[in-house]
């Protein structure tokens, strides 16, 4: 099958090669040149992924059009504050009617909406798919295994997704909760900067597992208002994802939060980071969406005062563990 | 308030201590002379939690009458395998009608009890509470913040609980569901182990983030069938203490898991062990109760074939990643 990947970064290329590997035909799009280069001439993404030789045949290039030209199927793997500018410029070029993956994570700072709506807006009419669950790129490039979820109202395009990814350690399983898969995997990049937060303030492994376990209600919380599957939380693009990105070495989330807690301000943290931290975003959206629809989300609320209106990291946390005793399901 | 506390492991005497500076009147039962002696010559537990110095009013002693005489609330922390025996041994000197909180996690070889139920056996007609959650006891001693559940068919005994441990840095949550919070806590140790193999075997994070879901999910699915709560699993008790337990380097039961993924034979791992890891005699009894039940557990059942049916670890957690390909609820 002839399959476009629109996004270069660490997860964008792993997930390229892993198409290449099974024997489809993949064109990966770059907004970089010098990525384009280095995987076109050095099988290597030197930039985001660098040290991984990747499959002889993966091409790359810069150009929509020359990407996109009859593909059966295309991947969105651009980071969040810019997928709706990317999506509009490949919109004019994408086959009719062709299954869409949005494997980018986060929540649409305009608009609050979702990346699949994102990339539905910009290009309707095509059955859309939301891939999510826990995956560090690097771990998927090196063939570990890995479980991960495809969610779409489309049967057919999601287990299309299923059968082009999946080999004997690399699991896909279908849904067909997308808003849940997608909320799973934007707002656990928030809890991973508050429990990054929390080790740097050296709170220790009990206060990490209450503050997971606390955000995965918040999150499930959010998700139902806005008519995900409870269950959805309690899966692989929920729990999954969340204690991956929560307790991973690798996860950047995590290292962004470790900074602060140990005392280091956020501007001087962003700076000199190749990639954005999608938690940093996705705190100030997940906030204004949990406020749009009445939703408590106290996690959230102390990243925010953290991060954005310079409370020290060591007030806000404890705030977290002194509210006042109840019921757990109170 | 005047407070027995029966067994001094690490956790027996994190939980003594932490009532002593909560102004109680604390006798901690040890089966260990030394560790008598240890307790109220040195206020400190030298052979179970060495370096942390103890509140200086708490005593030991082997004796029960001397420890149970006046108590208002007991404190059951034996390990698993010997509860019932030493429930036994305390019957006669517990005063009538006092809440009993069963603070061990387990199930019962002989008859596949809940830990609970074997002291109700043993010591009838008091209420019972079980108190579990994520909770390295050296970080409770620590005074790091910590919440854990204590549940109750009696309000009133988890409420008393709730209030006898209670401190800033120490949040107890009362809840109704005694399977769910009792489960929760014996089978994560399962769990752990077989994280523990996973890490051995170098499987990676995304495959540990994995193996976690899917042990939540086989955790809820006995719990509904022996009556709890699903919404337990997704909190302190479940959740969040699988978290800990399968993600914090301090888990005893992780530790076995990570010598077994690393080629060790169990017998191997087990000895010059000085305590008991509770996975092992969990991943047995288990097996057992689900088989009762017809309840599958595939992640159970794999690390029973490594631990006790020589299968080698990596065919056996392979096989767990390689199941045919489904939908995620199917």
């Amino acid at each position: 099958m002839k399959i476009a990947v629109i996004g270069a970064g660490a997860w964008g290329t792993a997930l390229a090669n892993l198409l290449s590997e099974n024997d489809h035909e993949v064109m990966l799009w770059a907004y970089e040149p010098d990525v384009v280069e280095s995987i076109n001439t050095h099988a290597e993404n030197r930039r985001f992924l660098s040290g991984v030789p990747l499959h002889p045949d993966l091409r790359a290039s810069g150009l929509e059009e020359q990407v996109l030209a009859g593909a059966e199927l295309a991947f969105f793997v651009a980071p969040s504050h810019v997928l709706r500018q990317v999506a509009a410029g490949c919109a004019k070029h994408v086959p009719a009617g062709i299954p869409l993956v949005v494997a980018t994570k986060g929540i649409d700072r305009e608009r609050l909406s979702l990346m699949t709506d994102v990339v539905a807006e910009e290009i309707p009419e095509h059955p859309i798919v939301a891939l999510s669950g826990p995956s560090f790129a690097l771990e998927v490039a090196n063939h570990l295994p890995t479980a991960i979820v495809a969610a779409s109202a489309d049967p057919d395009a999601a287990q299309l997704t299923q059968r082009a990814l999946s080999t004997s350690a690399f699991r896909v399983y279908t849904q067909s909760d997308v808003i849940g898969v997608e909320l799973g995997g934007a707002l656990k990049n928030v809890m991973a900067v508050a429990t990054g937060i929390a080790d740097g303030l050296q709170l220790g492994f009990n206060a990490r597992a209450a503050l997971i376990t606390r955000g995965l209600a918040e999150m499930t919380r959010l998700g139902v208002k806005l008519g995900a599957d409870p269950q959805t939380f309690a899966g692989l693009a929920g729990m999954g994802d969340l204690v991956l990105t929560c307790t991973g070495s690798l996860s950047r989330n995590r290292s962004v939060g470790l900074e602060i807690g140990r005392g280091a301000a956020l501007n001087e943290v962003l700076q000199g980071r190749e990639t954005v931290a999608e938690g940093v975003t996705t705190t100030e959206t997940a906030k204004r969406l949990a406020e749009q629809h009445g939703v408590e989300m106290p996690i959230v609320n102390a990243v925010h005062k953290v991060l954005f209106e310079r409370q020290p990291a060591r007030w806000a946390l404890v705030a977290l563990m002194t509210r006042d005793l109840k019921a757990e399901n109170a």
